[in-house]
């Protein structure tokens, strides 16, 4: 009754879908997480951290929060601000809280699969929240169902509750860190057992997770159980502490467990440094632009990659145009370096929503349309520089050089500031499978036919990795070279290519 | 209704409520339990089995179907017919569902332990809906858990699915026996594995389950994959069968499985012949009327028990008046047995809710008024005997008394259709503990002082057996006699009252 | 664009519906009202009272309350319980209130017509609840129409608004009067005007109204502006009062204008005594059991209608079954005159909601099933008398005997609590068409061969009459006599038989 | 924002708020319209329209359609995207629709001032929907009252409908012409009446509207009652006319009333040629860019201010930051004017929503903060020219000036693309009133201390002009200037500043 093929999908019961392709699952991937620990409004911080991160995922959130004593938990469909009321989070009682934000699928079993997960065993409950895709998942399941394990959702991270509670380790930090040695891919967790907070980044780093501090402002609600003067936090993105006005203290290490208790924190080793391998397109598109990631601003990486794809890939053009919004950034610096003029000529509806109701009679490229519509006394007679960050299966941006041509361009010159996608990722993005990756089996001119447009350049791999200041080697490009940083992916990639 | 015995819970992790006293719960009482095979239609059958149980349990409901290659689940908080749509009957698809209804205890995080349970291990998936309450869960639990499982319920029913991952046997139906035999308590329960299902009855026979046919209608959408003729439903009552217009075979006997499959359906015994512990409290009140419970008419039992009442506790009085809707059945048989004219003096509000708004400034026995008012033209100067089926706390009942006295009666003679309740279920039925029960700790005359009734007379435990037809001691009358049949709930009712 | 036939339906515009046969509108029919005068929380005690008299109107329910400066108000679509929640009701402010519940189509639409109805004039604001039907709306509509008046619902109730606006007449209590006096048909009203309360039973008195008192308690929210030392209230049942704790006074009597304010109340007579005119269907079916309608209980009028049944019309039968709910008080008469014991024998589903989904498969009779299911332990072999308050198209009535019939039942006598109804209603109650009502084309003997039972008898118009205690023909019986007391219909009606 | 001149209001019933001081509301402002005539989609091609106008109303919206027999409408609360489904659009049938979109103050009343507003009166149907503000209604309404009419709702476009009814004029048009004479202020209305669709505009223009044609699909559902070959529409801006696919064919000109039926369009003229006085806000900031409004390309006319404040206002500064969105486009003009580079300094949420939460402990300017967030990596030791279009009552613009200078910016020159608001908007901008606009009261040095601005500069008068390119004083600029255009307004404000 589950059928569960290639090692893309981490393994699980099958709700609701068989699918012949499993590479199509997307069930484990980009997600935003908080961790607040030591303040009275604990469950809010994180309620706030969560919002500034909706970027992250939008279909499903949820909280838990601890006052030592008793756990409180909500989770539901939807954006942040949709899940929790005054109320919801007025009952998320205590001083400590996780968060979790998340893609999913459509669907009403969907819910089981949202995150904070919370189990109960011999230590205890345990709650976790999980960004990050492990990559042996599958094996790990096997293993644990031959043991009498049973599971009750398909998300990678109930394998981490299945370890920790098979641990026979007595300490609950050095169980987490046996079960953690055992994972393979990415993860960034935040987890919540009795009132401590671990924050756990995977070795080699590929998602990213900070922490901060929060001063306790004096003559607040007391925590007499709190020895520390501050509260600590933790978040997949530093936008979320600028909202909570929380400051950055660092970075979770790859390998690192930070634990926090009620006399402060302790950072801890739990696996051996390895060979860095942050998400390159935390840079390129995923992360807010006002974030820090990877100890770097998004915003720069981005300017940088637009100006250095103008040196790249000069065009004789009048001016410059963004895809919005994922081509924005690069356009400003496309635009910058090259001294032509931006403009924004393609005008976004920003309220569109999902359920969106079509007319019968088809209107041309209604869907494109009803996100983009071209600025005619911008494009009339101008030979346009069209921005942006990627093409995926290249539908869309056919449809997009259409519309610029249609609102009056003469010439379409297609600038991408990425080098072409040409490999899905298996450790925390959402991108289709390889055959539906239009770079994966057409060169640039294939494509640039395709789109129908003037020019096409891609940025450069050096151009990239130049951009986001990589001289170490320290970030994962899979997506645009198939070179899998763990083992397991890349035999599999590997084998799927003699097929 | 909040301090219960500390062997009530049946063990789990303790969500919004404190971790020192988990004995709070009162997650198992109460339910409505269904199962199809071989039907193109099963889950609506199901839906519609659910509806006319509606009366065994309101604040969720929930159907697993499967066309034997993949599974679909929707569960959700509220009635059936607002739980389920047309949409989302039409996703259940396949031959094969069960299905239940469950009362709870307000809350979010409730959607939980919404039945029926299904989880993923090395068989596949499995899914259980469960109507009882097991008294051992918590020894069980301990046991799993020190073994490395993981609970993500509060529910006892998650226990068996524990069992049945961990049992060495090769087969499932092997698999299934061993981990009944480990249970001890009230379960009947319907189980969905592959494209199997199975029906189970505990040893001892608390929760009633019948078996039934439904002919496929000629012509109807074909099922290659199923040789039998017919459908086979399970149900908690018959009055479900009654609705989808299927016949009753037989009840499912204590201590046997019935195994549905494509070739037909095999019983096997899993346990040996035991004392049966039939419900008695189903035929006093629980079940509808219109059903045949343990083999008996409910409402010939409960016409029984009227007339009895009368034979036992005649009244000098002008006319019997039953509480509404409890007391109904039993007042028509106490009018017919005496001779006193049965009036309908007090008129329930069908309209009420749960979140009915007070008025800040008290109306005397507000609560009640808003479900009963009285009829002054019928009681006026009347000596009224008034009927119910229980008294629990008292408080209710002296409010009622209060109400027909107002409402211009000149004398009320209470009468209750059974003995007195001194002892709370711990088979399922959702009874307050032990303390609250006014007839724990008072005897027939200050009970009647308290509702300041003219006179007040239960039934004999006699005359309760006799109108259930019992002449083998086959009902458990625990919560009149305080005798458990099952031994770690006798051991502790004993050891409570030594304290 | 506004086509409107016939005399049914009192003119307006046509939304979302053109019926060849406008007699289906329903529209106006049957309603619940409430004003309350002088209490701090006469909102909550308005939205009680409105709950109390649910039974009335189920589908829009509304109320606008006056603190003598500012009028607030809340209505919508549904019970009463859904349409307000604590907050609506804390946000309706005052110590003036009018209510109204209500039965309609369904559809967005018609909140429109939702009551109370409001409006602003030359006088200022003035909010009204009705309860009845003008059978002259169309005549004053079009009038109206010609004087440039516009109208935004559909409602009859939206004439008097204009007719008041349009009067010459000084003071509000004269221009009220006189456009009273233009109306013809059912109207019993409450009316909201600066900070008076006006309570108006039409000249016939064909619908209830009642007014009762409430003692403010001592060292409640102080109301400055009022002298009376109590609050005064009104309904369309007594039920209202009972549930608040009101003392009725007496009733609104027929032609009179109850006016109060700050000063206290004033009765005044805007027309000249009538032939009174009420609705006899009040007793037979529509107040609720507990309440007193024109002077008498209903319940006795319910008791006295099923003796005289078992007096004019006895039976060579075993026992007497009531189809629930409506049978069930004649029912209880007739056993008890009759001496054959009284049997729930069907079982009444209680969860029925509107959207219930049915299986494609058809089950026989499955409608009438998922409401009522018989006992066989009860019907078997049994001749059974079924005790109803009406039959009115008929096939309803002949699925219910069926039922009885696989039931078990031997023999079905089929007894109606009143003479054959062979007329509409226009003066509040919803009836369906003269086609429609099966006993204007077939006599009793055709009746009985459709119903398929073996003997079936109404009740004589004498005994209605008597039952109901009418010696000076107060009472409207147009349903089963087919004589109108308004000219209009009258005309109308003796228009449509001769066609 | 509470205390209104008092002729703003054009009276009305007072609903919630004190009536002593009606002059609260705030109901007229900010609208987008559509008409659709000759289209088997009318309703669905109304609602696109809408949602590509959503911008200039995001409360409720609704859509009535007609078939030439009956009227279909539906209007609710909210979005267009979440007041519509596919079911009520499929329920609007009809070839003619008119369509609305407002903001609105909150609360349910509100609902039924939701446009379009329907009536019946002896002409039929008639349904009107309205841009603008009348400035006369109040004066209308009296003495419509004092007619006898009645108002059901506080909008001035009930007025419209009730001077259309109380015409004299036999033929509809000639009553729309005359009751249009009667009206002062801005009005754009699309009305329909039977089959016929009406198109007007006010005489000075206050408000757009354009006229498009829609080819009809060669064989799609035929629509005999037609004999055009096209299908017309109306909209506020052409931005609706692109996604639908419509070609713009002109203006509806000042005075003129389109009337749209089966046979074809036709032009007529009910007012003589006046002053125009076009709303220059609609180009600085209300519509969209991407639309035509009054004969100019919206984004033109923003690129135009950017650099005339560039020229007008330079700065010594390294970067130009936006505030988003509002100061976007002139920011780009800044930028490329000034040879500065720009920057997205200010990163928006998109996902703020209405109900946040806010903690209980005050975070510093958390309101803007949960809006914008500064990216320091940009910021840090820059001089920032901060470019945005207006500044209301400063306190937003103190907070972004705090926010960007704690971003790390060593200097703040704030720029504005437009002269000072003085004076609040008539005319259907929703603008605080007079008091509330911080530069009635301050001159430009002061506001820039309040601002704690290192420079502030607004655009000149002549520079907003020119870039609009009014040569010809077409255009009303009474919020920079307080030169109202009509009488009744004008006479006010200065009896307003005698005071």
């Amino acid at each position: 009754m589950s059928t569960r093929p290639s090692y893309r999908k981490p393994a699980g019961p099958v709700f609701k879908t068989i699918k012949g392709n499993a590479m199509d699952d997307k069930f484990h991937d980009e997600c935003g997480i908080v961790g607040v620990y030591g303040h009275p409004e604990a469950a809010k911080l994180a309620y706030l951290s969560l919002y500034a991160q909706q970027h992250r995922g939008q279909e499903s959130a949820g909280i838990v929060s601890s006052n030592g004593k008793k756990i409180c938990h909500h989770k539901g469909m939807g954006q942040v601000a949709d899940v929790f009321s005054e109320n919801t989070l007025k009952r998320l009682r205590g001083w400590v809280a996780i968060g979790h934000t998340r893609y999913s699928t459509a669907g009403d079993t969907v819910l089981l699969n949202a995150q904070p997960l919370t189990a109960s065993f011999n230590r205890g409950l345990v709650s976790i929240a999980h960004n990050g895709n492990l990559t042996n998942a599958r094996q790990l399941r096997k293993t644990l169902e031959d043991g009498g394990s049973i599971f009750q959702t398909t998300s990678d991270t109930e394998v981490i509750l299945h370890l920790i509670a098979r641990s026979k380790k007595k300490d609950f930090p050095d169980a987490l860190a046996e079960s953690l040695l055992q994972l393979e891919g990415a993860y960034s967790l935040v987890v919540l057992h009795q009132d401590h907070l671990y924050a756990v980044r995977d070795p080699r780093g590929f998602r990213p997770l900070v922490m901060g501090i929060l001063p306790r402002i004096p003559g607040q609600a007391s925590l007499p159980e709190l020895t520390a003067d501050s509260a600590f936090v933790f978040a997949s993105e530093t936008c979320a502490f600028d909202l909570i006005g929380a400051q950055t203290i660092c970075e979770v290490q790859p390998g690192e467990i930070v634990q926090v208790n009620s006399e402060g924190y302790r950072v801890t080793r739990f696996a051996p440094e390895n060979q860095h391998s942050f998400c390159i397109f935390e840079h390129v598109y995923f992360a807010r632009p006002d974030s820090m990631i990877f100890g770097r601003s998004v915003h720069s990486s981005r300017d940088n990659l637009g100006r250095r794809l103008a040196r790249e890939a000069p065009a004789d053009a009048d001016i410059v145009v963004p895809v919005p919004d994922s081509g924005v950034a690069a356009a400003v610096g496309y635009s910058a370096e090259s001294g032509l003029p931006f403009h924004f000529a393609l005008i976004r509806n920003h309220y569109v929503g999902r359920t969106f109701i079509e007319p019968e009679q088809s209107i041309r490229d209604f869907g494109v349309k009803l996100k983009l519509n071209p600025v005619r006394s911008i494009l009339e007679g101008k030979r346009v520089v069209l921005v942006d960050d990627s093409i995926v299966r290249g539908t869309t941006s056919r449809k997009i050089v259409r519309i610029v041509r249609e609102g009056g361009a003469s010439e379409v010159h297609v600038r991408i500031s990425c080098p072409p996608t040409i490999s899905p990722c298996f450790y925390g993005i959402d991108t289709p499978t390889q055959k539906e990756l239009i770079a994966s089996s057409h060169n640039v001119e294939e494509i640039r036919q395709y789109l129908e447009a003037d020019s096409l350049v891609y940025l450069s791999l050096e151009g990239l990795l130049a951009s986001v200041g990589d001289d170490k080697g320290e970030f994962c490009t899979a997506c645009y070279t198939g070179n899998y940083p763990t083992k397991l992916v890349q035999l599999q990639a590997e084998a799927n290519q003699r097929r």
